[in-house]
């Protein structure tokens, strides 16, 4: 009982770390409690209640399956689910005029023939990748709504027209709800997440960068010495973030609303930086798979420390201007002029090292398992430049 | 118009090109349909209607929300469904009985309440990983069956137990049709796909690094010579698949009916392989990054003759293990023992390199520009053979 008791209390801790590291979670619980009570009321007033009837079971199923963490995916589920709703509720109508005037025996099966193909087709749209990306849910919508009306006309004949007609209004009822809850209280808009993750990935980056420069040359830091080397693995959630960003930058599309990015915001920039950062990520992850057979510089060759200098001027001008471009992205503002200059140091720094590359001859003391690894870390390092010149000019599109 | 025509055969072309990539979303399709038409009978037919009535709803929707793809997102949905609707329905009941003791001013705030309660709890436990992972679709049905029962309760208090067994009733006939459908015909087992995904993936990067041995080198091909790169390339799409191996994963664990792969696969290991992999294409990325910079090999200095014999013996060795590790994970066999014998060779291939790149001395007509690149190639192509070996084991276990 002891064992299940530190159990409990292990979970506990993790739920309420879970709500710590992001309060807007319970903030979103919260909503979707408030939402859902403000649609309960439909069944409690009598005078609403003579409005829809029973069929308010639907402005509550709505606002819970609408209900979504930020505002794009809410947005973007209610708008889907109400157009849906309308058009499969015309083609539904349409089909079952079509089946009364086939008699008895010929409704069942024109109704569901059409269900059959309706069903079969749009399933398969659903397979399509610009489809899938924006409107799987309203496909879905579509195939359900379709199906509903068109099956149950069979035997609600005269019904057909209101069933739609209510379904319809509760369905709006529903996602009027779950949006203005969304967006009035405390929304979290998906298109500063995205901004936020990219920015975010860029300065992880910039740390890296800058950590692996002091790293693997041995320089003291400025400052108290930092003993947790985190910051050095800081690139690795970069190398994974593509899905997370592509899912993130469709969802972020139907924020329209937004008012601190506006209307058209270029959401596929976002993800030409965040490919530009992750080939950078996967440079950078080149690059501290050398600090592992790091070489111990108490006595540096002559090629080290002739190569060293510029090395080192790459790193940390590089990571100051990536940590300022991560910086203005997140302010949205314009880049800081100090940008360039970290640029154009780095740039100059890269054409140093190539030049001293290119002119150094080899003297005999120096051998091979000091040089090919140090060289390696200079030829990846100017590789890199490049990269954050993109990126700069990426964010300024 | 003639525009507008184009662009409608290119739309045409396309979707022609989707069916003919993977046949299994047409017959997905095509299941949909079926099962949507099986289930309209508890409407057309006369004694089935009897038993559920309007309630038959319940079951369409169930079926069009259930049936997947996979067998292990139907199973995991179905499941999910089920279980939640039992769970919250007893609740439900609960609380209905709970509310009705308190009289009529009191009902509606005590079933406000709870609703508020079960609600926001619910959707915070949603955010909580490992429940995100296997059970979102259940909390969500979880919400949505307590707020419907309970909710409605209010104005039928007779009915709430009737209404509870029979939305349990039809959302089980639903699912288990869905269920029947999606295993009995043809079924897409997403275990099967991720051990396909893993084993592709291992043979793409096989051939990238087979291919880059040739390529660097200048070996010419043994056959008709292939102008298509595109193998060199293929290790990309290993660079950023977890997310797609790890809701593949999630999924498999709901097939356990699976008979070719059994009860407890360890999907666990897929995942582990999957990074293996994943780390191995970070090193082919690093590797491909010298192709652009290729010095040309017409008059190899001394030091690249020398290394290149056992850097083409680690390529073409480990790019074989890895292929033929592929064969053996889709075919679901033992490994083949000339497995063991390329990673033999290309771990004493390794070690040979490793001892001339201590042993050999520089010699002045060498320059940096040359020995740099080929080194830090050297240096990769030794990194690399751990992993191969390490993804051969985890294989094993």
């Amino acid at each position: 009982p002891e064992k299940l008791w530190g159990k409990v209390v292990d979970v506990a801790e993790k739920i309420k770390k879970l709500g710590e590291d992001d309060p807007r979670r319970i903030i979103h619980s919260l909503k979707v409690g408030l939402a859902l009570t403000l649609v309960s009321l439909f069944y409690y007033i009598q005078p609403l209640y003579d409005g829809f009837g029973a069929n308010s079971m639907w402005a509550v199923l709505t606002v819970i399956l609408v209900c979504e963490f930020s505002v794009g995916a809410t947005l973007g589920k209610g708008l889907n689910r109400m157009l849906a709703t309308l058009s499969a509720g015309a083609l539904g109508i349409g089909v079952h005029s079509l089946a009364t005037l086939s008699g008895d025996t010929g409704q069942p099966i024109i109704l569901g023939f059409f269900v059959f193909l309706i069903a079969a087709t749009v399933t398969f749209a659903r397979f399509i990748p610009a489809m899938k990306a924006r409107y799987d849910y309203g496909l879905l919508i579509f195939i359900l709504t379709f199906s509903l009306i068109s099956v149950s006309s069979y035997r609600e004949n005269d019904q057909v027209l209101v069933m739609a007609h209510q379904r319809l209004t509760t369905i709006m009822v529903g996602s009027f709800i779950a949006i203005v809850t969304c967006i009035c209280i405390r929304p979290v808009w998906i298109g500063e997440n995205l901004n936020n993750l990219v920015a975010n990935n860029m300065e992880k980056l910039g740390k890296s960068l800058e950590g692996f420069g002091r790293e693997y040359f041995s320089i003291p830091e400025e400052g108290p010495s930092m003993d947790d080397k985190s910051f050095l693995q800081g690139y690795k959630s970069v190398l994974t973030s593509k899905e997370t960003e592509q899912a993130m930058a469709n969802l972020a599309r139907w924020e329209v609303w937004n008012f601190r990015f506006g209307f058209r915001h270029p959401w596929k920039q976002y993800l030409k930086i965040g490919t530009l950062s992750r080939q950078c990520a996967y440079k950078v992850d080149a690059l501290n798979s050398y600090l592992n057979t790091k070489i111990q510089f108490q006595t540096p060759s002559e090629f080290q420390s002739k190569i060293q200098e510029p090395c080192t001027k790459i790193c940390s001008e590089s990571g100051q201007a990536l940590k300022e471009l991560a910086l203005g992205l997140k302010k949205v503002m314009n880049q800081p002029t100090s940008v360039y200059l970290h640029i154009e140091r780095s740039k100059m720094a890269a054409e140093n090292l190539k030049s001293l590359l290119n002119t150094t001859s080899l003297c005999e003391n120096d051998n091979l398992q000091v040089i090919i690894p140090t060289g390696a870390v200079a030829l990846i390092l100017v590789d890199i430049v490049p990269y954050i010149e993109k990126i700069s000019e990426a964010l300024h599109e």
